[in-house]
């Protein structure tokens, strides 16, 4: 079964995030605006007790924290996707880390960088465009990370929640 | 904003559900295939933390369950609703009760009636084709029902999980 690990800004992101990736991202309908926290890994039902005990392991030790959501930016020209910038994360870096250990352990050929996506697999046209109007907006926004959600994949691509996680170090 | 609670059947009859739900349910994007504990309702912001103390303390006093997924049925002619049956289901009933009590009650118009919705807004003649062809169908399935979750409904009409209640009881 596939499995991830996300977290959900909060709900006036989301809507904003939507607004674009109903157009502009084909994952649209298969999960709510998210920062990933753990690319989709595949993992045996067995394992799942081990992965929930260090799951809430993480949680324990990790304290709430704020991020900053201070603008629009792309990975163009490695890969099309835009997305909400996700800055003064360190916390969300460790959190991935520490989500990314033990049992749920993967090495990634990416570095992490913590983001919002609210458009990806675009034409260049597209995201020359789309970008280009949204590159200045200054979004000066924050949200709370104070949970998680541990997640698997259906057949249709979509996901469901299996556990939610609240960090309480 | 607009609040629900409902649980999730195992990701095999997920699966099945939404081979159906793809062409017969407009919510078939907005929500994985689920059993509604209590329906959507509005709530302020402020009332969340009343209303995850009353959720955990309904989910430390009720203990994990299974249902029977016997066959498919519809509220036709009442609703044009196609669904999977919950039987031996005073559990999920119970738990429906608990959870739409206290803080979190509201009178319902309806009798509830745990189901789990493959169609729905279905004209009559395609209701008639597809519970024709699948009425006879012999499930014999059953799902464990271990948790439920409290989430919240964003602008487009979909559902994003707030926080995951595991039955402790």
């Amino acid at each position: 079964m596939k499995y991830g690990v996300a977290t959900f800004p909060e709900k006036k992101i989301q809507d904003f995030a939507n607004s674009y990736r109903k157009r502009y991202d084909p994952h649209y309908a298969l999960i709510p605006p998210h920062i990933t926290l753990k690319e989709a890994f595949e993992m045996d039902e067995e394992m799942l007790p081990k992965a929930v005990e260090h799951l809430d392991q993480v949680a324990l030790n990790t304290s709430p924290f704020t991020v900053h959501l201070p603008k629009i930016s792309t990975f163009h020209p490695t890969n099309n996707v835009i997305y909400i910038a996700v800055e003064e994360s360190e916390a969300v870096k460790k959190l991935h880390e520490k989500i990314n250990s033990d049992v749920l352990y993967h090495e990634s050929a990416y570095n992490y960088i913590p983001h919002i996506t609210i458009g990806q697999q675009m034409s260049d046209d597209e995201l020359h465009d789309v970008y280009g109007s949204l590159r200045m907006l200054k979004m000066e926004s924050k949200t709370r990370i104070d949970r998680f959600h541990l997640m698997y994949q259906l057949e249709n691509g979509s996901w469901t929640i299996y556990q939610t996680f609240l960090l309480r170090g």
